[in-house]
């Protein structure tokens, strides 16, 4: 075996073609046994597995950089790069090594901590203008996949890369996919070229003065060696577009692509996964609601910035859904310009994305949307502190962020039928932009009759009257928020609950009714407690004599915490919480 | 006079060219009128006068639907809806027309709000969604300077558009600026389309789809009108490209085309402006400071993305610099990645940005800089009540927005001294992205010693130790909490005094201090209080006897506000502050 002897990519110099794709199949090898114990990202990598030991072997990290866009394609990378014994070894050796891009992990070979999309070729610019400053010669390399393509830092990144004039290296990586299929104008491009081996007409990549060559067989160890050596320290901003394909060597990732985009645990035999429990998720619930509900109302527009799953819209779902279903590709700025734009044109558009991709799109919620006081409806899924839990995709800041825009309303719904109750009203509605925090705990129902109708100002709901200690539970916290108040009840206190439902602004009729025979105002929110929630309770009460407790996760860079852990560390676990009210009062 | 009769576009209707380009004139000499006697966007508009009076000519609005992008050549269009008393009356007239689209102002000509850059494609996709579900047929046209196709939102747009493939008309207004001069690979393009009349080899807008039409006489109303009723009623998704000038028929503004980009009152004779005093202002500080640092330091980079005047880099200071300026192009999500990776590969990057446009890049700032602890310096200017206040350009929020982002720091200095000094720290030390919140309340002096090196930790300053009371003011507030405390003298009350200086973290060292012999915090800052710096002071103390009282403005949509009356309205008035702490204490 070759690449339990590859310690760094120097390891692969001396080696011959033959013994190159030997290399390449361990390595397709290993990233297939890291996934199907470990889970992970499949096709992008098994895609990239020969273009990465043909980087390795042409250039000389780490004196030349390597820039990966939203490391979904570097793993091949992290085993060539000292890191095999995350993909070789046993699941303690797996979770030590992360999915993405990382300096803290490998500050010699990996540049940058990367996980959202569209970001390479802006950072290697950096690098790039670094290098001409100090007068050095080494590569830099942006890696970007085709569905990366579709971001807008991606574009204001090759504009500046080809204005600087200097040598660096952008491989695009296009396996004709997106996480889903690919939308959008340039992608006719990408096709264009593809069919006709980089020769037709109008070449975006020329047309923005770039250098550009074509290879169709990206999945050729020796033909990328030979592209990637006829481009290595040149001195002109330069595209090298490779046609790849997103899952090579593993069949049932190249038949279904977006399937096998990322995946929990498979049998590597045949590519089955153990049969799961059915349960319920928002993601089928949703996309099920909405599909009923478009055929009532043919405005009715399911919107997506390239992460379809993230509301439950399957291929099938999305083929039912036709034009009521429109994806822009990984574009959050045009999802909600679009949305906007879709909702003053009398359309009902329901943007669905995760809680930390959302910060994407800070200017456009407050500029697009906000301050035109179109109706769009914003559903924000897996807010909180147990969905992702990676550095680069930490969902704790969603309530932060909405919640300094001006204009905009957060709902944060408790349960499953208050969650949909939220939802209609929010889409029939035609006032305001509306933004809901899908609960994130799980499907939870009620047997109790929520609100059919919402108000313009946040009215927080009573859910039970008692004294002294008043526990504010929002979104997925609430059933927390019942744990404690059942907790206190056990120890003699009769404590009220609050619902509070609206968090961006605070409810201040029922906060002072509080005043007569409350002590203590406790707020448990499911993220970032600095700028969030709870602090604007605290900020209200502040100059009164009420006391409050924020419940929050404390702003700070968490990387694959662990939940509980967070939660105790924050003294967010219920009896850690019910301890803190007793100390107060 | 033809203007004061047409009071919307179908008085355009029945006249011939002659009576058209009288329009044009009539319509240039009120822009002229306005931007002499009230200030405002000089060039852009003179520009596009042309061009407007054939689009109203040719198109039907309200019908068909115009949206503007970033506002900047919206007035010819406002000149001929209605709303020619804000170009011909007195000043009270112009002040009740703002300078931007505005469907406040007019709901049947104005579709959105607009006043930051590249959002004209992206919101004209929306109503061209709607318009294909409703089934009607109106055109949507969508207009975009050529200085505003560098953002990424524009390019998401257009990628959108052309994916939709149906019709949309896309008017490129190209007159070869921006708000400075161009930069960025597709101004190659624009160059060469234009050079080759529309023919060049690779047309990067034909490369993604899009019909496309070039027009080099982009300021002759026949030509125009010509090429506007040959795209009319398309299916297609169109570009039009017309080639304009910049300042077109007022020559100071021919000449200078950067100088005449927007600019306060001026002599319409000669383009003189009345002589102002001299006065010291942070642009002008700034950027002497950073040339007279560049010339020992050839690592040290200026960054701008396509307002160098927000860092007072004119055109004689950025040749000066030379390669140590780096201007993006509006792109300032490739400003916060670039000077991410310049920071990683060993240069020192400054990136001046106003306030209002920080919000265009928080996941850039989140994710490609404070994940990656890059040492890249943001100057943050004209944060604050006394700087822009139109509904788009407001300067409140980038407290909440750049506290609620782990990893990074953010100090507010209080007077120049102060400023550069944390400047020069920032800039020297090579662990942690810094943003500085430079004072927007003049260039105020101090006698005092400043602090030459910065913790990473918060570290507040106590500037007078008192009693009973502690005013916490922050950044450009720093002088009202001195007021407050004189005027708190005055009374017999000797209140401490503190510059917090850092507005990311809480003191708790200081804070706690304070609890022996205070009991009323007073935080005091330039901007939204909602989710901003006092707020965290006030959650710190919630669950203590130490009242707190938040000094901030109210999150609101605020559009041309007065300054004093927004103060007045929050309870940041002197003399109001003090009567609540006194009702308080």
């Amino acid at each position: 075996m070759y690449i339990e002897n590859i310690k760094s990519p120097s390891d692969l110099k001396g080696l011959d073609i033959k013994a190159l794709k030997i290399v390449a199949d361990e390595t397709r090898a290993a990233v297939l046994n890291r996934v199907s114990k470990h889970g992970g990202h499949v096709g992008p990598n098994l895609g990239f597995v020969e273009a990465t030991v043909a980087l390795h072997y042409v250039f000389n990290a780490p004196e030349d950089k390597f820039v990966f866009d939203v490391s979904h394609q570097c793993y091949p990378h992290k085993v060539l790069t000292g890191r095999a014994s995350g993909f070789l070894g046993n699941v303690d050796d797996m979770n030590a090594i992360s999915g993405y891009s990382s300096p803290a992990e490998s500050p010699v070979y990996d540049n940058f901590e990367v996980g959202h999309t569209s970001t390479s070729v802006s950072l290697a610019t950096g690098l790039q203008k670094a290098r001409d400053v100090k007068g050095t010669k080494e590569n830099i390399i942006a890696i970007i996949g085709d569905g990366s393509l579709s971001g807008g830092e991606a574009f204001e990144g090759l504009n500046e890369a080809s204005e600087l004039g200097t040598g660096i290296i952008i491989v695009v990586n296009d396996n004709e996919m997106s996480i889903a299929e690919n939308h959008g104008g340039i992608y006719k491009n990408l096709r264009a070229l593809r069919e006709s081996k980089g020769e037709c007409k109008h070449n975006w990549f020329k047309a923005w003065g770039f250098e550009y060559k074509y290879l169709e067989e990206g999945n050729d160890v020796e033909k990328l060696i030979e592209i990637f050596k006829s481009v290595k320290d040149t001195d002109k901003p330069t595209v090298v577009h490779i046609h790849t394909e997103k899952g090579h060597g593993f069949q049932p990732a190249v038949d279904n692509k977006e399937g096998w985009h990322w995946g929990m645990p498979f049998n590597l035999a045949d590519g089955s996964r153990p049969a799961t429990p059915a349960f319920d998720s928002y993601e089928q619930l949703y996309s099920d609601w909405m599909l009923r509900e478009m055929k009532k109302d043919p405005t009715l527009i399911a919107v997506t910035a390239g992460t379809p799953a993230a509301a439950g819209f399957t291929p099938a779902k999305r083929k039912e859904a036709g034009s009521q279903h429109i994806d822009m590709g990984i574009a959050e700025e045009q999802a909600v310009a679009m949305a906007s734009g879709m909702a003053k044109g009398g359309l009902r558009p329901v943007w669905t994305v995760y809680s930390t991709f959302i910060q994407r799109t800070y200017d456009q919620i407050a500029q697009d949307l906000c301050i035109n006081s179109n109706p769009a409806v914003i559903n924000v899924a897996w807010g909180g502190t147990g969905t992702m839990n990676d550095i680069t995709h930490i969902c704790l800041f969603d309530i932060p962020m909405l919640c300094s825009i001006p204009g905009l309303i957060y709902l944060a719904p408790t349960n499953c039928e208050e969650y949909f109750a939220m939802l209609k009203w929010a889409i029939l509605q035609d006032k305001k932009p509306i933004a809901i925090r899908i609960p994130s705990n799980g499907v939870i129902h009620t047997s109790d009759k929520v609100d059919e109708v919402y108000s313009y100002e946040s009215k927080y709901k009573v859910t039970h009257k008692g004294s002294k200690v008043a526990v504010i539970a929002a979104g997925s916290f609430y059933q927390k928020g019942e744990n404690v108040v059942k907790i206190l009840a056990e120890k003699g206190i009769d404590a009220t609950l609050i619902n509070p439902r609206y968090l961006n602004e605070v409810d201040a009729t029922t906060l002072d009714s509080l005043k007569a025979n409350h002590k203590l105002v406790v707020t448990l929110e499911d993220g970032c407690k600095d700028g969030g929630f709870g602090e604007r309770v605290a900020s209200y009460f502040s100059a009164s004599d009420m006391k409050v407790l924020v419940g929050g996760v404390k702003k700070d860079l968490y990387d694959r915490f662990d939940v509980h852990q967070l939660l105790s560390d924050n003294r967010l676990l219920d009896e850690q919480i019910v301890e803190d009210i007793l100390e107060i009062i």
